[in-house]
């Protein structure tokens, strides 16, 4: 029977056949040979001033986000928009949010940052907004509130669910590297735990660790040789980056999501801001690529040395 | 020096002189003589249908909390709109988020409830959203980013922040009640380190507890004497909300936001819905005065037999 009711009307057409999001995360990393994801983060402080109109919030946002599509779809795997920077304009900025992912080819997986968490009816709204209505390929997610917290996102099956393992930022460790059962950090639990849900569940799980922890990357990949990792924290330091690849990347040289925002977006604010940002996505593609292409045994030699 | 860039045009006037959040809050309290919150969380399954228009999805969200709260304003110490639930319709959502909130009285706080983390221009960005652009009192936050994801919200004089410590749902040990250093579960770590950053910052903290879990909170409550606590998952079992009185109200009866959501805005479905919402947020602010005005050395006694 057809649902003709209320929810259908506000549900996008539903593609049940195609791939899982794990398969069309990996198809788009090969087609533009690309780990490169591109945060789509617009400061209206950082707009070119020629995009930024103050009476045309979510035209401006959009026409940013639209050029920067342009330049680089064929440099990406996946596209990732924070939540945090549309919601910071309103109404006008989640207005844009909504009209960036429908700009995004639909081969491109697009990936909303959220970090999401709530419960029961709660979360089971946020997976009908974020999925069904707006249309997103994946999004991140907060472990903190459990597994039944997570279940209503982890139950699509043509979705990518990235779970907040261990984050960039500098009071990261405060809850995530507190001792747990078996003396290990929290985040390696909750790196175990996203592995069992993994096989328990459809959705394609993944994680969600700071490059600017290296060593913890190298022991949560251990732990978790074949879930998708996000990366954010790429800096301009190439150094960083390398040591972030040495630790991450799995045995096919796969297996992340390498973000970068500012560094890309913002490479230059005057006209021809699209052409910088193009060029610094193919940068960052090239340095990546530089290290996938080494063996896996030579990258170990080289990261021990 | 006033600004009068991009940003000054999209921020809500602030009011810098008005009392903190926990006097408001405390304010709202004694002037209602009730620690009733009622949970605005519109779901169009739910909804009467007299009220419901899928052509008209902010319109008819719009009207029903409106009735609500023309019918219950002098019953509630603050109301909380939960973001997943206007998510879940998409962008028309957001505009009946924003539009409710507008409709509340201002001397009722208004705290939504989006359990939000993340890190540094991001979590900037959602402060700026949530506090600046659609002028809520407090929020709710997810700790597990660490201080540095929350100092942008705490920032805030004249806001509150909500910190989820314990969860009412079923999973909420999977994480929470892990035991971290000195051998106490992670949420009792949450609640000492949420009562450090009320000492050092300048917004008005609380903590998020579930009601279904009395023991807990009673714990909770005795590390934190002084902090609001915000209770959801009251159910319909005077049992339960009496136990979480007993472990939750300060030494003053106060302290507790007693949140109710589907108890009270789906009391009725029919024409008189608004009315029988009113009813049921009577009866839980009668039910929750009859054990406040038992002393405190009433109350433990009860508790313990």
């Amino acid at each position: 029977m057809v649902d003709t009711g209320p929810r259908a009307a506000l549900l996008a057409p539903e593609v049940e056949t195609r791939p899982g999001f794990g398969q069309r995360l990996h198809d788009a990393a090969q087609a533009a040979g690309s780990l490169v994801c591109i945060g789509l983060d617009p400061n209206p402080e950082r707009l070119p001033p020629h995009v930024w109109d103050p009476n045309d919030v979510t035209g401006s946002i959009v026409r940013f986000n639209s050029a920067l599509i342009e330049a680089t779809a064929d440099l990406v795997c996946a596209y990732k928009p924070n939540l945090g920077f549309y919601a910071a304009l309103g109404e006008d900025g989640i207005a844009a949010l909504v009209a960036t992912r429908r700009l995004i080819p639909p081969a491109i997986p697009v990936i909303l940052d959220c970090k999401v968490g709530d419960i029961g009816e709660t979360a089971r709204g946020y997976a009908r907004g974020y999925f069904d209505a707006w249309g997103f390929d994946a999004i991140t997610v907060n472990p903190y509130l459990g597994e039944d917290s997570l279940a209503p996102f982890l139950a699509y099956a043509d979705r990518g669910v990235f779970v907040v393992c261990k984050t960039s930022n500098p009071g990261s460790g405060d809850l995530q590297d507190l001792p747990v059962s078996e003396r290990q950090p929290l985040y390696l639990t909750v790196a175990d735990r996203a592995a069992t849900w993994n096989s328990r569940y459809p959705a394609t799980i993944g994680l969600v660790v700071g490059a600017t922890f290296p060593d913890q990357l190298a022991e949560i990949r251990a732990h978790c040789p074949d879930l998708p990792i996000l990366l954010p924290g790429v800096g301009a330091q190439a150094g960083d980056l390398d040591a972030a690849l040495q630790a991450g990347l799995d045995s096919d040289g796969m297996g992340l999501v390498v973000s970068s925002s500012r560094t890309i977006i913002y490479a230059s604010n005057g006209p021809a801001f699209a052409i910088h940002a193009r060029q610094a996505a193919i940068d960052l593609r090239d340095a990546i690529n530089a290290v996938r292409v080494t063996p896996h045994i030579e990258r170990s030699a080289r990261s021990g040395a």
